[in-house]
């Protein structure tokens, strides 16, 4: 059995010391309350859970997985147990509307909690992130009605929420969908198949309230004429009781590479006449609608990717500090824990630096999501909902395509082991294998990158950011010791490489968009290695700071302060390759007819 | 169902018009048979068994896995069939010594061949690829009775050969091995415990050839104190004829990430009273007979890298043709097929021109094999030998560790479908994650490559090589066209990158061999690197001629001159990054304190 600890030391170090969250976050109005203390007892309180109760269940859930039976969706041995304990202790309920018995937490704290469920246990975390989609959802663009009669329930995670985007014609290409939806009344009926659909039926709940994408008769086709319903698994009377079960059914489970505990359903609805459905927001509105669920969704994706990389990174560091084999490169007779091995420590330190890396980039945008929701300043909102905007696909792919590296590394320092399933490290690899594909692939976000985020506003946004970053070389310009100034010079060549990509791509696109889309997936790398380069830079600063004021743990400052060089020395320099790729590397990748290959 | 289909177009422009097979190999003494007529009849019969026989049991051999069962393994269904027809048509021979039934062929055709076999269904492959090992130490290390008694059943396939090396506490430390060999008369008695043994017990042949390192009980401590042993299964009479069983038997098998078909065994030696074994070589001298083992087990495993990935491409390649989904980026309203999209057909140009760099190098060492076992003059042998060596890690690693990420992006570009056992896309990426651990970890080829291949000879042999990379400068400056130019400049961009590396590691290692090996990983990224590149550069050269010339399908070169150009407008590029992070990037790999971690 793998375990986890949540690493709450290195969470309260990127919060407190990175992204500035006692002076930034928890003075945004409403969320007064978050004091360091209750940061303290809420991760306290949530590593326990992770550690004791979810982590556990991670490779037993591997094993058994999830079964349909008769129309029934079991979940492996203690989830139904696990996730009523989660829901009593009110952890679902951390961030959102207090009107609806949330707790309003900042989403920077929500997301140092979320990674704890992630890397204890991803297929278990899935579930409540498909139901903070649904909250979303609801609550953004609900009439009254469903948001008094839905949102209660799936606030306290009594109920959990789906999205139901997907069938087999239309993937990445939402606008291809074709299940219908009729007016019939106060409500629609809904006829059609969705796939691959996320924890769509399961037994740890009593109601289950779906979010599905259909299509009215005289819609206009591609995505202007879609639309957004709520479904529930079990209709919902006036009074908040349950009614009748509604016309809906899982038709099967996928059998899959990972993420074996949580249903990936094929989800049939209407099958006996038609389901009842709810509209959300306007009529062929529902890509505004769905967007408000993704885009949470994929920052969450990102999260997982940081969160597997994490509990892979624990079990291989336990292990190389276990495992005794081959004597020290530079002699001795006596075989050496494998950690003290130069190769190993590169992975380890890989493993470390990027997991770290990505955490900052996560908590950062979790931070740049409240000030977007709280702010007094409407300027500083906007700004904040730019960095949200721009780095939400950045996040996604960024992470999720360096926490399957991570995995895979993990896998290599145990050696042989790796390969056997009994170790778990090659659940990890599995699991996070699924992240780089859902909520929209690596190559979507890459053209979201590109497409929306960069060229749409004529670079406006991504600019100001780049310039923005550009502002911590004074900083580091009056930073000294060992590491500090090699990481400013790295750091601020990085920076340039990014900023001659992104007027590259901004001068191409517009004349050639098959050439600068041909460099999209590159670009978004650049923008991720670079953006959590600077914030490593930063938590290097922060770090240097604390260790010479004699502010907590010397050791443990120093570490962050090498481990940011090590970001620096093997990520930040590759900067000019990923450049050079994008501007210079493009002209072969269409080159090629269809028959020649 | 996923099928394969032998790209023998592309294997035989490799063949002939890169590594020179007919002017170069095939004249070689012995090799005169090698005609082109021969070499056509052997690939399209190759290809068939490999397409019609061995790919179909791929999937199958997956689900159902290898099970042990009353001391008997079990194949999946067909694979015993499948083994009686490979070699009931004398596939195992191939690349043999005519003495013992042999077909005495070229080892870069005997490379194209195996890479089929790898291909269609790995599992499968690896029995014959152990047998191979078993052939060559008792080939170059055996007595004569013991050639006489073994060899020709090994040479034929009808008996199997398996490698014993890894017990629990001696995985990459070889040394450390406990197995026990007592003399007794004139055998041996083995008693141990063997684990991670492929192929160690099985239904598909009537013996089976363990080839076993033991310690005799005077031995010296480590690797200096371990001798070969071959231990058969059952017992062989002087006649030939099959005698009692042996004491050997299969405790129990692995369950692993990929490669289910393949049996991986835990094998007990000796318990009740000692397995008889015959010593191979001299006592004490075994790790000089497992690396005759185990320097072809290596290239057979980075030809495994390129297989598997070859394999993942022909599937991504045929969903991407088929597959429609979205509109094209720059416009229009219909769907288009995928492999029309700028970032999914940047992934199948990574699949392609990396397989295809991998296919070259595969197939030039492989001739370098023939040259330095066959030329007449002996220093044209030494230098090719010199080639063998000091790419064998380099093969190993590299091909193994881009076949890891070409399987990944052949799930990519799959989407969602991609993560769904049933297409069979996943499987390749969970067969693929066993070659960069076994026959000696990445990061031990990387310990091989600094240590014994750049160290021990001051650097000769490499600067060597890299000198001669380098001569093709003069070729390609008379070139011209699109692409040919540019590959010039980036190659050598490319090469001096590699020689500044290698100069910083033959200067620091003797001085710090801590941080000389914290870079050994991306020297070895870089070596491979610049050497496919180079490869490539030849393949467009000659392709760019091929084309000119009016010799055969024009589109085809084309397409072989862009993709060359691709590769080094992707992967050439990053010779830069690579080599300042050998040279620049260690500092901080080794800083930390164990407790820091």
């Amino acid at each position: 059995m793998t375990v986890y600890s949540a690493p709450i030391q290195d969470m309260r170090f990127v919060l407190d010391q990175v992204i500035g969250f006692d002076q930034e976050i928890a003075t945004l109005p409403g969320y007064e309350e978050s004091t360091p203390d209750l940061v303290d007892a809420v991760l306290e309180e949530a590593g326990k859970l992770a550690g004791e109760v979810l982590a556990p269940l991670n490779q037993v859930g591997d094993r058994q997985g999830s079964v349909l039976e008769n129309g029934v969706v079991r979940t492996p041995d203690g989830f139904r147990e696990a996730y009523q304990q989660f829901v009593e202790a009110g952890w679902n309920a951390l961030p959102f509307d207090p009107d609806y018995g949330g707790q309003g937490l900042p989403y920077a704290l929500s997301t140092a909690v979320t990674e704890m469920w992630n890397a204890a246990n991803t297929s278990f975390a899935l579930c409540p992130l498909l139901t903070q989609g649904a909250i979303e959802a609801v609550g953004s663009h609900g009439t009254q009605v469903l948001k008094d009669l839905y949102l209660g329930k799936l606030v306290s995670g009594e109920w959990t929420g789906t999205m139901n985007l997907t069938e087999p014609q239309a993937g990445s290409d939402v606008g291809a969908l074709r299940t219908k939806a009729v007016k019939d009344g106060d409500h629609y009926k809904i006829t059609g198949t969705k796939i691959f659909i996320t924890w769509g039926e399961h037994d740890c709940a009593e109601n289950i309230i779906h979010l599905v994408l259909a299509r009215l008769p005289d819609a206009p086709p591609g995505t202007k004429g879609i639309s957004l319903f709520l479904v529930p698994k079990v209709l919902v009377n006036p009074d908040g009781s349950l009614g009748p079960g509604n016309d809906v059914k899982c038709a099967s489970l996928e059998h899959k590479l990972g993420i074996h505990a949580s249903p990936t359903c094929v989800m049939s609805f209407g099958d006996e006449g038609g389901a009842i459905g709810y509209l959300i927001g306007e009529e062929n509105n529902g890509m505004a609608c769905m967007f408000t669920m993704m885009n949470s969704a994929r920052i969450n994706v990102g999260l997982m990717g940081l969160s597997t990389a994490e509990r892979a990174w624990q079990q291989a560091l336990d292990y190389a500090k276990q495992r005794v084999q081959s004597a020290d490169i530079a002699g001795g007779r006596e075989p050496v824990t494998i950690i003290q091995h130069p190769d190993v420590r590169r992975m380890l330190m890989t493993m470390k630096s990027q997991t770290e890396a990505m955490r900052a980039l996560l908590y950062y945008i979790g931070g740049a999501m409240d000030t977007s929701r709280r702010h007094p300043d409407a300027e500083v909102r906007e700004r904040a909902q730019g960095v949200v905007d721009l780095l939400t696909p950045v996040v996604k792919a960024w992470c999720t395509d360096t926490g399957c590296e991570i995995t895979s590394i993990g896998i290599q320092v145990h050696g042989g082991m790796g390969f056997v399933e009994e170790t778990g490290a090659a659940q990890h690899f599995r699991d996070a294998r699924i992240h780089p594909i859902y909520e929209g692939t690596n190559g979507i976000q890459a053209n979201d990158l590109l497409g929306r985020k960069l060229l749409r506003d004529g670079g406006a946004n991504a600019k100001a950011f780049i310039a923005g970053m550009r502002e911590l070389d004074n900083v580091l310009a009056s930073a000294n010791g060992q590491h500090l100034p090699v990481i400013r010079t790295t750091l601020i060549q990085a920076i340039g490489e990014l900023d001659a990509a992104t007027d590259w791509l901004l001068e191409t696109g517009p004349k050639d968009i098959h050439l600068a889309a041909s460099g999209a997936a590159h670009y978004l790398n650049l923008f991720g290695t670079v953006t959590a380069g600077w914030l490593m830079a930063k938590a290097a600063l922060a770090a240097d700071a604390g260790s010479r004021e004699g502010n907590g743990d010397a050791r443990f400052y120093e570490a962050k302060v090498t481990t940011a060089r090590f970001f620096a020395d093997q990520f930040l320099t590759r900067a000019a390759a990923l450049r050079r790729i994008v501007t210079d590397g493009g002209e072969t990748v269409m080159a090629m007819t269809e028959d020649q290959f």
